[in-house]
């Protein structure tokens, strides 16, 4: 069986067939152009969705299902788009539209929350029916999995776990009202603020001679990797912001795994060992609990269609 | 059908038997004395049930099973205590001993959670498929309901979320090894050192005369019927500890509801009210996602027992 899987960002849509193994039969990424508008934007993915099977050398009636993953917050019961600020929708019935103009079986879902699909269906999460999900992103983005299927919780508005609050004191204001959200300590904007400030209390480091250029998640990584104190201080502040926020969603859900996506997880081992060490020292604190793993995730820009493909699967 | 549901507590055990509507046919409290040990505490448990029926005028043979919540690390689907320091139990096989004992199907699990699903299933929660239940006592115990099941998470470890951390920045450690947990600011103890810490602030206060006999966690709620400002303060910042942990679940979990139980929780409206109109100014704040409510427990002392009993049912 066949399936279309979409996942559609602000700069990029990103699509793909796929099998009920998670093999790409064919797949492409475009802008998005959101200024178009929303009728666009649904036409011409339609129309890249038959060439995509023009290409995969199937009919586009072999087709079981579209899936679509949308950056924004999405009532994935009803199919509705309640809101998404980088595409400018609000309110639009997007899972009936596209039904309606195929006549294919269609699913919406919040982007990250189809990423935590893909990565638990055909991804580093495959092994575990239990996990959560973290891009580290520009935000936060998080998706569970409770006994392999997608927990959204009431009205599809859980899994936010970048707004969990991790620090009562801390005065400054997130968007979405909370202080001290998680979201504020380790997206990649935030660890671009961590350098800046190293930088400043450190001219003299290596670290500041490769910011010079430009500040970025990965410089305290590149100034770590050389030897740089001030980066690998930047950086283990940062592992125990992850971990802290980690420990909680733990003592939550203790899933079985968390799988750590998005731009900073590249860094890979450097990045993941030590949460992953940090982490089970405290599961063993007890003596009782079982062992979760922490692992990159490894479907990279194709986690998003591949798990919008698994909702129609 | 009836059912027996028991209350293991480190001073006291209460039991019941129960009907599938929550009914209770009969009832008993009475002293532990975990220092006679295991075998004792289960063979006085046993004849009591017996006795229980016999109040309720029933045979034991038509009694379907036993349910029984204890204080400590369960594994519930293993039937395992795996460690109870109050009743300073290790690696008992506790629900495969009372099969063998009795001859009756017996399922075993955290007291917490035993009075979790008893709220949903007969209490405040009976509304409610999706909820999240917290004591406030002298620790912080939880339960989650999703889909009207218990969720306990990887070997029964999660559900604990007195130990969610929300100040990454306290210094202090609690005994799980985490910092700044959130039963750190909202257990009963936690409230009686805000207490004291204002009564040292404000000795002249009203609060400061209240304590002289005593702190007790009621003892900011006295003052502030009063009108102390003193004890209004401590009361507000405590109502804010408790709010921020709930956001933060909330963004997890998004529950239909938060079912407060535990002495604190008996100040009812004072401290609920407020509780749940922070959490939904908050979730109103991005205005798609849905009211989430807040209430007190209403089982008091017999949630444990009758949640023990929805074990078996």
């Amino acid at each position: 069986m066949y399936y279309a899987g979409v996942d559609i960002g602000g700069k990029n849509v990103k699509m793909g067939i796929v099998d009920d193994f998670g093999n790409i039969a064919s797949s492409m990424e475009y802008k998005t152009q959101m200024e178009r508008g929303y009728d666009a934007i649904l036409l011409e993915m339609i129309g890249n969705i038959k060439s995509l099977c023009d290409q995969a050398g199937l009919e586009f009636e072999e087709l079981r299902g579209i899936g679509i993953g949308v950056p924004g917050i999405v009532n994935s019961r009803a199919g509705l788009v309640m809101s998404c600020a980088n595409l400018n929708w609000k309110g639009v019935d997007l899972a009936n539209d596209v039904q309606n103009l195929t006549g294919k079986v269609c699913k919406v879902c919040n982007d990250a929350n189809c990423a935590a699909l893909g990565e638990q269906r055909f991804g580093s999460g495959r092994n575990y029916k239990n996990l959560v999900f973290i891009t580290l992103g520009t935000g936060i983005g998080s998706g569970i999995i409770i006994d392999g299927n997608l927990f959204e919780g009431l009205g599809c508005a859980g899994a936010e776990a970048g707004h969990m609050g991790i620090c009562i004191d801390d005065e400054s204001e997130c968007a979405c009202g909370n202080k001290g959200c998680w979201e504020s300590y380790i997206s990649a904007s935030a660890l671009v603020a961590q350098t800046k400030r190293a930088v400043q209390k450190n001219p003299n480091s290596l670290l500041a001679q490769i910011c010079e250029d430009g500040v970025s998640g990965k410089s305290v990584f590149i100034a770590a990797a050389q030897g740089d104190a001030t980066a690998n201080s930047v950086i283990e502040k940062y592992i125990g912001y992850v971990t802290y926020g980690i420990i909680g969603l733990t003592n939550i859900l203790h899933p079985q795994a968390f799988v750590l996506g998005g731009g900073i997880a590249n860094e890979g081992a450097t990045l993941i060992l030590p949460i992953k060490k940090m982490l089970n020292e405290y599961i063993d604190n007890n003596g009782f609990y079982p062992y979760v793993d922490v692992v990159g995730a490894s479907l990279g820009n194709s986690a998003g269609f591949l798990g919008a493909a698994a909702l129609v699967m």
